[in-house]
């Protein structure tokens, strides 16, 4: 995308910093809430409400200009709007009960655009099993969807950026790649079998989030961190040692066989598809040795995976160990703003 | 505002529908949650937490090009995103604990910028007693900012819309007529002394939420019925009216001194501006006359004022009777994407 030409123009924070340090720069103003059960900058947000229980909070925009890639239909985006919410709440193992939308809406849509993104929504928060319940609309240049999400946890319970500690076991809910080699495949850069293309455009177009296990592992209490890994699996595991205090070692690359396939296809790398690409929906967890089983069981109850990639250090370094040798894995993936300047 | 033209500009729906039309379409696509405490389009939405406590939520979106004015600062507009959501609590009588935003963010914008924005969503939230607990980023060519506003409330003490009786009274917590005349005088149309200007422009930068107002009259459990007006004291009438099933007599129009000063110099219509203005932020109450005078102590205690304007009425019209003359007062006023066509 090409920054806007004018007076301004050599101003271009927006453009230059990215999304992580706008965030940090607007946080210094704001007031800290006291007692606050989750700190700022978690994958959600949250208020007391005894002294057990707590409302779990998130808002999530979709702007189709920077989230909404050429070929996905208004359905999906509305749809992929919540499921980026909901992905959050299931890196915190909290049941989204509520959804509420604030939407932007150019001029030039038609009653039947309104109506598929309405169906979207709507799908979205039913497969998840919350409603919607309320929302706003306005006119904006671009397409806007803006989602809350609502919904209760148990303080103790809520499994924070935070609690990763040496030795723990790293483990992720799913294969990364296909999303980052589908993003690519819709830009035109390169061509594979139909049906190859069909499961990794899909994996952008349908992004699934991980509640089913991130309920589970919340349930089982074997979980001591966790995230989600929409802005790239190394940026996810960067968050985690920052939050934690804490570094890894991974010494298997969770890759999906379909982005493999792309991998040989393309020309791509595969190391950089999995760790930097971006618009995955896989949870990034570390869990007690103790309760290793416990975790894997419970994942495996409720039809899915829990797969072991590497360790927890007290080092706050991340090491990617692969056939003997070592090699940093760097703090870059997929960012707003950023990645397109 | 122009319409964008373009292949697509004959199917301007999200032009030529309005805002209420296009939240009626995309409703008859959600399913509607069980045992919802609130009904889709009160000004709040809920989400139960247990057999009396309900956690209430909202999101209203500001969107610079419909919804800040020429000379309205960022700090300013980012404090009016606060404000628009905590008026919609204050008519539900329900204290504002946590915010979260959404923002779009103008490539163009400087760091300066962006703390100015941080600054003006934390004092609107502190001035109302909310703290900014999280939030998300994304680019976007206007400035967007959704907020999303969490409370908690006595299921059986939250103020509807749809709760007007015949015969009850029916009564503001303030005049009306400044800031639609300080609209008036931002978009230069006319000129009037610098202190009066001054005082109706102010009214559009730093509305005031009635919260005080709104939890003191939901305290006293005299107000059947309640709405903020920002989209006009006549439509807050009508969504009243509808929600209700009943109908209006207004004999007393609220218009305040400074509107009066305004209409006089600048060749307005009193009525037009005080019924059909918008931007408002009084509270449009309904009363049982039994319990009137508590109702007015209620809300004298906190400071402010409330002004019995009219009646309930069985028969579901909205009249004005001003000196022996009836009117209907129509169902228009400012409303997203119409008013700009």
């Amino acid at each position: 995308m090409k920054p806007r030409v004018g007076k301004t123009a050599n101003r271009e924070f927006v453009g230059k910093l990215g999304e992580r340090s706008i965030i940090e720069t607007m946080k210094k103003y704001f007031d800290v809430m006291p007692e606050s059960p989750v700190p700022f900058g978690d994958d959600v947000a949250a208020a007391p409400i005894d002294s057990e229980c707590i409302a779990v909070l998130k808002t999530d925009m979709l702007v189709d200009k920077t989230d909404v890639p050429v070929g996905m239909s208004l359905q999906q985006a509305a749809r992929k709007a919540i499921v980026m919410n909901v992905s959050d709440f299931a890196a915190k193992g909290v049941q989204p009960l509520a959804a509420l939308v604030s939407l932007g809406l150019p001029r030039r849509l038609c009653e039947a655009d309104v109506e598929e993104i309405a169906k979207g929504l709507n799908r979205g928060a039913r497969e998840y099993g919350a409603f919607l319940v309320g929302g706003d609309t306005g006119e904006a240049s671009d397409l806007i969807i803006a989602v809350s999400l609502y919904g209760t946890a148990i303080k103790s319970r809520l499994v924070l950026r935070s609690g990763a500690k040496a030795d723990d076991i790293l483990a992720v809910t799913g294969l990364f790649g296909k999303p980052p080699a589908g993003l690519r495949l819709l830009s035109g850069k390169c061509e594979v079998s139909h049906e190859l293309n069909k499961t990794l455009v899909d994996s952008v177009f349908m992004p699934k989030a991980r509640l089913r296990e991130g309920l589970a592992l919340a349930a089982s209490g074997s979980v001591t961190s966790s995230i989600d890994s929409s802005d790239g699996l190394a940026l996810s595991l960067h968050e985690l040692s920052r939050m934690s205090g804490v570094g890894f070692v991974v010494d298997k690359v969770p890759i999906a066989d379909e982005a493999l396939r792309f991998v040989e296809c393309c020309e791509v790398d595969a190391l950089d598809l999995t760790l930097y690409g971006g618009e995955e929906y896989e949870l990034v967890v570390t869990v007690d040795p103790e309760f290793w089983s416990k975790a894997e069981v419970a994942v495996e109850k409720v039809g899915g995976k829990l797969l072991p990639i590497g360790r927890v250090t007290r080092e706050k370094t991340i090491i990617l160990e692969i056939n003997g040798k070592s090699s940093q894995i760097e703090a870059r993936g997929w960012e707003h703003f950023k990645s397109e300047a």
